[in-house]
C-alpha cells in the first residue's frame, strides 16, 4: 500500500505542466507528504510547532555566552509574542506550543494559565554533565512522554505538519556531546561557538564535550540514542526525542528544526529508525556541526541560511515551503488539462 | 543618508533578543530592504511576479526538449492558473503579471481583455542567433522599454517587492550564449540540459553557443550587456534586464528568478551596476551553469532547492522569506523591552 501511493504521485507529479523533475526537492517532498497521508491530494493546512524549554547543569562549565537565566527570560518572551520564532510563525500561519521541560526559574501564576503554555517540568534544570549524568532513567523517560504527549495533541487538534524546536542555554554543548556519542563526529568537530563564545570557552566547551565521552564510554545495552540522552542529553532534547518516536507511529511528518533538533533525531534514529520517514530537516545552520551531523544521517535540509538560532526558526520558515510542494501535488494543471505539447520525439 | 540607514538597521537587528548575526542571510536582507526603502521599519506588504515570454528563433537548431509553441500554451495556463507559478503565487500572496514580449501565436481575443495579460508583443519570435543577430537595435529598445513599463505599474500601484520570471522555449541558450560573453564562462560549462535534453541535442547547443560568441564578438562600443542582448539575447531577457534597469533608478527592490533571470541581471549589471543593490538572488538552480553564473557576479542566492523550471518559481519561494526578514526587524523584541540578559563578561 505505501509504496504504491509513493508511485501514484511520482506519476500524478510527472503529468504536471512542467519538465520531469524541474520542482527539485518540492517533488519529493510532496510525494512523500503523500505516502505520510496516504492520498494523492496531500495537504497542509494546520501546522504548529512546539518549542521545548530546559536548564542545563552543564552551564557552570563556562561553556555559554549567555546566562542559564536567559532560558527562562526567553520562555517569556516566547509567550509575550516578542521572539524570532513569534515572528516567524506568525508569518507562516504556525501556531506555537511552548513547554518547559526543565527551566530552573519560578513562574509567575498568570503563565501558567496561559492556553499555549504548558508546565512539564521534569526537574529545574539537568545535572552538570561533566561531573555526573544529566539525568536518571525516570526523569528521562518522562522527558521524552513530555514530547510524545505533544504528538497526542497534535492528532487529536487535526495538525498536519508538526515542528520542534528549543530554548536552553548550554544546549549546543550537550548536543555536541550527543552527536559526538552517536554520530562518530571528533569533540573538536562537534562543538562549535554556539550563541557566539570566543576562544578560551570553546576549547572549554570542546574539553567538556571530549571528556563526557570518554566518561561514558562505553555503551551498556539500552539503545545508543537513549543511554547518550540520559547522561549528555537535556530535558529539551529527550521530549523532542520523544516526539519524533511518537509521531513515527502515528506517521505524522516532523519539521526538524536545527543543530539542537538533529541532535534529537540522531537520538531518535538510534532508537527507532521508523523516525527517519517522519522527518523533515529544515535548514543547515551556521553552528559548524550542523553540516556535518545532516551528512552523517544521510539527510538533505531543505534551506541554508546560515541561521543558528533555534526556537524553531528555520522549522517556521521551511513550513511553508512543505506546503507549497503539498499544493503544487494537488493543484497544477497536467499537460492534458491544459493542452500543452510534451517532449520533441528523440530530443531525451 | 544612505548609509546611516543601513548602520541604524543593523544596530536595530543587533538589539534583537537573539545572538548578534544569528538569523543568519535575514539579517542582511532586513537591512538591504531598510535601505532601499529608506526607513527603519521597512515592509514587503504588496508582492508582484512578472512573467515575461517570448519565442526564440534559435529553436529551429534543435536546442530543445519542447517544441517552441509550448511557450503560447503555457501563457494559456498562466491565465487560468494552472501553472506551477500560479500555485507557488496564491500561496505565497503574490501578483503575477503575464507578459508576451514576442510570442509567435494567435491569442483569442478574449485573451487581451484578462487585466494581468500585456501584450506587448515586438515581433512573433526572435531570430536565429546561430544565422543572425536574434533582434535589431530598435527591436532590442523596445523590449527594454516593455520591462520598464512594468516598473512604473509596479510603483504606481504600491507594489513593494517585485519578482522576474520568464516563459520561452530556447531561451537557456540564449541564456548560455550571454553568459559567456559577459561572465566568461566556457560554452561546455555555460550550457546545460534546460528542460531536459539528450546528450546529442546538448552537444547541439554547445556547438550553438560556441560559434554565436565567435560570429559575434568583439564587442563594439556598446555597453557590453546591450550589445550581447541584441544579438544572442531573447525579447523577455531584454524585457527583465529592462526591469532591473528601471528599478535601479527607483530603488525598488527586485527579486531575480532563476537562470534565465540571472542572464538578464548580468546584461543589467554590465549596463548600470546600481542594478546590483535592488537584485535579490531567489535560488540556485540546478541547470549546471546558474552556481557558476552566480558566482561570477559575486552573488548569493537565498534557497537551493534543486528547481529548474523558470517561470518565476523560485522567486515566488524567496519573496515570503524577504517578508519574514523584514518583519523580524519590524516586530521583535530587544534584549532591554523584553527584560533578557545579555552576554556574560569574557564570554566573547
Amino acid at each position: 500500500m505505501k509504496t504504491n501511493i509513493s508511485a501514484a504521485a511520482l506519476d500524478k507529479m510527472n503529468r504536471k505542466t512542467k519538465p520531469p523533475g524541474s520542482l527539485g526537492v518540492l517533488e519529493n517532498v510532496a510525494v512523500r507528504l503523500a505516502d505520510l497521508q496516504q492520498t494523492l491530494e496531500p495537504k497542509i493546512a494546520k501546522k504548529r510547532i512546539c518549542v521545548y524549554a530546559g536548564t542545563h547543569g552543564v552551564t557552570s562549565e563556562g561553556v555559554s555566552a549567555y546566562p542559564g537565566e536567559v532560558t527562562g527570560q526567553m520562555v517569556l518572551n516566547f509567550l509575550s509574542g516578542g521572539a524570532a520564532i513569534n515572528v516567524l510563525a506568525r508569518h507562516g500561519g504556525i501556531e506555537i506550543h511552548v513547554v518547559d521541560t526543565g527551566v530552573d526559574t519560578d513562574w509567575p501564576d498568570i503563565l501558567l494559565d496561559q492556553p499555549n503554555f504548558y508546565f512539564r517540568s521534569v526537574r529545574r534544570g539537568t545535572s552538570n554533565f561533566f561531573r555526573e549524568p544529566a539525568m536518571n532513567q525516570i526523569e528521562c523517560e518522562q522527558a521524552l512522554e513530555v514530547g510524545r504527549e505533544q504528538v497526542r495533541y497534535a492528532l487529536d487538534e487535526g495538525i498536519d505538519l508538526l515542528g520542534i524546536g528549543e530554548m536552553g542555554i548550554g544546549n549546543t554543548t550537550a548536543a555536541s556531546a550527543l552527536l559526538v556519542a552517536l554520530c562518530g563526529l571528533r569533540p573538536d568537530g562537534a562543538v562549535g561557538r554556539g550563541t557566539g563564545i570566543g576562544d578560551a570557552p570553546l576549547q572549554r566547551k570542546i574539553e567538556v564535550v571530549a571528556s563526557a565521552f570518554e566518561k561514558y564510554f562505553p555503551l551498556c545495552c539500552e539503545p545508543a540514542g537513549l543511554y547518550w540522552l540520559r547522561v549528555v542529553g537535556g530535558f529539551e532534547i529527550a521530549a523532542m526525542t520523544g516526539t519524533l518516536l511518537e509521531a513515527a507511529k502515528a506517521r505524522l511528518p516532523v519539521v526538524v528544526d536545527g543543530f539542537i533538533a538533529t541532535a534529537s533525531a540522531a537520538a531518535a534514529f538510534s532508537i527507532d529508525q521508523k523516525c527517519r520517514e517522519i522527518c523533515f530537516f529544515s535548514h543547515r545552520s551556521a553552528e559548524q556541526a550542523h553540516g556535518k551531523a545532516l551528512e552523517a544521517l544521510k539527510v538533505e535540509p531543505l534551506l541554508d541560511l546560515k541561521m543558528r538560532l533555534g526556537e524553531g526558526t528555520g522549522a517556521a520558515l521551511a513550513m511553508p515551503i512543505m506546503e507549497a510542494a503539498a499544493k503544487l501535488l494537488c493543484e497544477m494543471a497536467t499537460f492534458d488539462s491544459a493542452g500543452v505539447s510534451g517532449v520533441i520525439d528523440g530530443a531525451r
